[in-house]
């Protein structure tokens, strides 16, 4: 396998659905949030994607069966005027700053193919500092954008994030915006150390409102210690294996 | 050479063989597995892969001859109700994330192509401490499988290995079932410290059970010990080249 | 996206225009220079360059709204006997060594494209001490034209830079002369910590002598200030993300 | 410039020539070699061979003039009774390890085309210790090369070098073997901490022998030193540039 394989496992049709990107980042925050929703609205996976960009590397689950690590986009088809969405999951984010663009571009692809023009790319915003209230940071790849968030309170600071977003958040936003699709990064500030239900609590509330659906929120607090579980054991095999790979990413903080 | 070359140095003609990968890992567990089969069966060399993925190296032998790193396939037509197999083992797993996929991709052509249907990938799982009581720690790429192996005294833990199996061993799980060939990875619980002959012992004695076959153990320890020198001397050098290639692997951990 | 992205944007007709190129470096002398003389002369943007080889990254500005990192060309038209110009500008150079060589291709074969028949590949080098006089230290791609820089003002070191230039601006001369292009490259001799106004302004004014043109220097040193901030601000994201990409480059000193 | 380049300055017509290769590596003794001979015997340059694979770097020569970092092949054609010679020189060798095996590959090629039926790698053993009397070291693709060696006093240790050859050298031997090409390693046992003319003096020694030609040694002292601060400058550059690109290899001791 020398290249990225995107392998279809289910037909859907949607109309004018919204993209949603939850992969691991700061806190989980946009991972949690985003599985969150795919749990609780019953949505259905379409699409595995596996790429030599991500870890050589299978998790094992507790019956003793493996999962190859990978990206998932999953459909979910509103009613009562919920809007149509596509949500993007997944173990991992690109090992390599190629392969960030490069399955950033295979998922504007998709959302071209279903015609997207919303993608909400969610994710965290470390401080390193224990977060007193709850926020939500954002940014946008028009200034329109930027006015209908804030309606959402969404926070808009001068000086925050400081030097940008990096990995898959921000790439929907700026590759997003050479293909014409509106996309607005939402960062949970975060201390960036646990994963933090609070933050996606909040981050999800702010989604809720702009997407016009509700969703129970009770499961979230129990998921991110499911999470903190399994993101724990691989910092342990990552910080073993760290000679191999020249470098772990436990205290990783990027923004996405 | 640009690109991974397999070299076919023989024909062989097998009938439904089982794939049995042991490349070098924890403790070296699958690799004196595996090689002390090609011994004992008198296995005969079919294929040598050398790849751009592998180190820039050669290794330097007793008689003052070189052999070019690589990866190699060797054929076992059983008898009296031996299975036939391919045994896969070599010098180096690949260097590179990407070079883990190719490579295993090309393990598993080679598989399809022989009309292999299950697969056996070796390794150690090492637990940084001294080991009492030698186990054999399994996982498998579906349910039945997990089931099948219980039977030979395979443990599976409900949270080991913990994050994971990464390398060559665990992409055979993973992108074996994509193929949809079965596949389960056995791994000597070690300390991970050195090549481990009791470990390997216990590895070769589960598979000979699955496989219906018996080897002669004896020659084992000594083919250790021959294996630690050359291990010994491989890290001397990779330690010597560190700031060369920003990372040894002399600890390396990884299982498989 | 797999490959680098050449987005034309503008068209322009240009005659016999130099190439100037001023990119983040030591200093970032030549991207303070090459910037400052965009906004004097007013030149416009004919093409932006998007590459994988750029950091995954989204800088996010003042009103919220993103812009993905990238390398822009600008155009001007000279008028009473200033030459035309093409400008290359950017948040980043490449992050890999290839890259460096693909995007100098990238450069010449627009060079070639408007005819350019010359190059100032604009840079500073770095003393690691606090620079006294400001000078600008040279090379260039052939005999004649390291006559012709010492003109003005420009200084050749028997010794210095040391060992070379890396970078754009280095293969722009050594993949220039492969292309039979001059080129020369103008180092703002600097300590290399900080952005370096003054060292700009003396670069800049052996340029605009080279040139025949005159701009306003004012705004210099408050363009310094600003990019001092944001400068600042990527460091700092790129320090808490060291783990992750096995290497920041804050201290970074190439050349160019 | 995305792919290797392989430029032909001239024509040349040789007859069995013998390759040799003297690129960077321990004690810079392959290198010091190989130049020698070029310098001594007149050899003409054909061939040179740029790569992404280099270092993005050009060097600054002392009249001003810079020299894109590059590998060149000299042609020698020999006179009563001394063979035709082909000799690989160069600035770097690959920065990665793909590289070195694409531009082992290049040479390969080469040498085919001119019905090359041996080639002689040269290259420095480092012992980290100060060498009393100079020696050197071999290892060969085949057995009767071995053989032929003893006779020049090459000396073939059971133990040394340890874990094997890396770099562009072993490689000749490994794919050489693959293409039939008859290879040896000469090796100058070097402390391997600075440009060793002694060691490589005792290389030269042996090498004239087994090709049959005499050349003068007496500028072997002074092309060291002058060598040496080359080297310096660039180590120094390196070494400033070591957060950049997460390794430098001033303390390289790679054989080869």
């Amino acid at each position: 396998m020398k290249e990225t394989l995107v392998r279809r496992v289910k037909e859907a049709t949607l109309k004018d659905p919204i993209l949603i990107e939850g992969l691991p980042g700061v806190g989980h925050v946009g991972k949690l949030v985003a599985e969150h929703l795919v749990e609780e609205l019953k949505a259905e996976k379409i699409i595995e994607i596996y790429s030599p960009h991500f870890p050589p590397q299978v998790m094992v689950q507790e019956d003793g069966t493996i999962k190859q690590v990978r990206n998932e986009v999953y459909a979910f088809s509103g009613q009562d005027g919920q809007p149509d969405l596509l949500l993007v999951v997944g173990d991992y984010q690109s090992a390599t700053n190629e392969g960030h663009y490069e399955l950033t571009g295979i998922f504007l692809d998709i959302a071209q193919e279903f015609g997207v023009k919303r993608i909400y790319a969610l994710g965290g915003y470390g401080t390193g500092q224990f977060v007193d209230k709850p926020t939500v940071l954002g940014a946008a790849n028009n200034a329109a954008l930027v006015e209908e968030m804030k309606q959402y309170d969404v926070v808009f600071h001068e000086n925050e994030p400081g030097g940008g977003i990096i990995g898959v958040s921000g790439l929907l936003l700026g590759l997003g915006e050479l293909r014409g699709i509106d996309a607005v990064c939402l960062m949970g500030v975060t201390s960036g150390y646990l994963v933090d239900p609070k933050s996606a609590q909040e981050v999800l509330r702010v989604l809720c409102k702009a997407l016009n659906i509700e969703v129970d929120m009770q499961a979230l607090q129990e998921r991110a210690k499911e999470m903190e579980k399994i993101v724990g054991k691989l910092q342990e095999m990552e910080k073993a294996q760290m000679p191999y790979e020249c470098g772990g990413d436990e205290d990783l903080r990027y923004i996405g």
